[in-house]
């Protein structure tokens, strides 16, 4: 197994292949990201995204917009048939005003997947857009996909067999409705046994659904082939090579990490980051919701 | 003015006009109710909101259920016509998920108001539950709608003027997105300037838009003619006598007392908590629900 997998070269591959999707239609893709923060890195992060998606060759509009003005902007956005997609980086105001911000995205321009349409539809094991057309895939949401398409790569993730990752014990700290808790969803329905940490403590997920269980980090990390961090905090005690599993494949996709340097000497596989990938993920998504809920509507009118 | 009002007194004139409007149907409204908490104040409240439901006349079958049960659930009872209402007994996860959980119940049978099809009508001071049809009105969420008959009842919010809270100053300990959030948008629609507080900081409403200010929860209290306290910790710093305007109107809806003991020493009238009232509220929604949504639709099927 490799040491270490770089996120952006992997990233590629998904871009080539939204570029000839791209190629193949008729009008230009249309996003807007909306940014409320005022530091650096935030800034920093929105315009290399707005980058990356430019050089796709998707339209992104950057709009930096005050908090308070973001749920009528969003609203505005949704009713603006021109635009194909909707970007709000978060957190805006880190509380449950949040889950209300990405839930008022019209679900056909989420192009992160993070909103109740899409996750129910995940949590239900339904693989559909809509009710009434099976051709229409249903989206998932951008940062557990890169998640899965980066285990793939490092071939813990055996995509194309019936269940990639039977057998496989899989540890993840975060149980966010946008990340952690689809992710267990996922996993645990393609065959593994899910411990799941947050700050209330663990779940168990098998073949998709959640249980109670008792049980320690220690004892979680310890049997666990894969370990997936993702919280969102300095005071997070962070996973130590002493405690993981021999060759275990860990993760992290905090924008903190979740792991001590030493983590490396024991891993089979280290991934430290995956934010390209997800980007990358994000853009596959804008060109699903196209196809599904756009393409369609501009057919209809050229009849 | 009085120096205190008891809040299931008031409850009984809308318990009566519940009665009096039920009376005039030929179904029994039917609601359901979920309690996943094993603890004996919530299962002591649980059981005595069922028992003032059947009072009025609505059969109210509580269910204990076990959390991670509790979207399929819900889903369930939204599938059922046979049943016109639902409240879920929150928190349950003490995290995002409860936003989840709210915003899964069907806005049809959503009788405590806080999912977000019916918050958001009221942040647009949209007054109808359906675009086509101005006969029905919209729901408002119980508790704000509860604290605003309490404040009517003190004389504090003048019912049928233009303006009923015109040139009052007030301020909320609170900005949930089911109680704090909706409360300001509601007064300061209604005339006054609002001071909201979270752990976050403070905003200022006003026409029903909120607005960033630099206040301190000092400077706010001393000009307040109004203060409501909703703070579900023992950590906060209660509001005391000496930090409050002479006369001010002082209501408290947390289930912890968010008031030093000395308070009604300097209030013009304290309201120490409006849980009855908020239940009556909550039937008065349920009886609207099914006129608005659930009796045309067996008016329709008997034709």
């Amino acid at each position: 197994m490799q040491r270490s997998l770089d996120p952006a070269k992997v990233a590629q591959k998904y871009l080539d292949e939204v570029r000839n999707g791209l190629e193949s239609l008729t009008e230009t893709l249309s996003v807007v990201g909306f940014v409320t923060s005022d530091d650096l890195p935030s800034l920093t992060y929105a315009n290399a995204t707005q980058q990356k998606f430019t050089d796709v060759g998707i339209a992104y509009e950057l709009r930096r917009i005050a908090r308070l003005d973001l749920e009528d902007a969003i609203i505005e956005v949704n009713e603006n048939s021109d635009i194909h997609g909707l970007f709000v980086y978060l957190p805006v105001f880190n509380n449950e005003q949040d889950v209300i911000l990405r839930n008022l995205v019209d679900y056909r321009k989420d192009i992160e997947g993070g909103g109740q349409y899409w996750t129910r539809k995940l949590y239900d094991n339904d693989r559909f857009a809509a009710a009434d057309d099976q051709t229409k895939k249903a989206l998932l949401p951008c940062t557990p996909l890169a998640i899965i398409k980066m285990l793939t790569e490092a071939g813990v993730y055996l995509a194309n067999t019936e269940l990639p990752v039977s057998d496989r014990i899989v540890t993840i700290f975060n149980r966010s409705e946008v990340v952690g808790r689809p992710l267990a969803a996922m996993l645990s329905n393609d065959g593994a046994r899910v411990f799941s940490f947050d700050i209330n403590g663990p779940l168990e997920f098998n073949d998709g659904k959640p249980a109670e269980i008792d049980i320690t980090r220690h004892h979680a990390l310890a049997q666990s082939d894969i370990v997936i961090t993702g919280v969102p905090s300095e005071n997070f005690q962070k996973v130590s090579a002493a405690e993981i599993k021999k060759d275990a494949a860990c993760l992290n996709f905090s924008f903190y990490s979740n792991f001590e340097e030493d983590i490396a000497t024991r891993t089979g596989i280290f991934i430290p980051r995956i934010g390209p990938l997800t980007v990358a993920m994000c853009m596959r998504n804008t060109l699903r919701l196209y196809k599904n809920f756009h393409q369609s509507q501009t057919r209809d009118h050229s009849r």
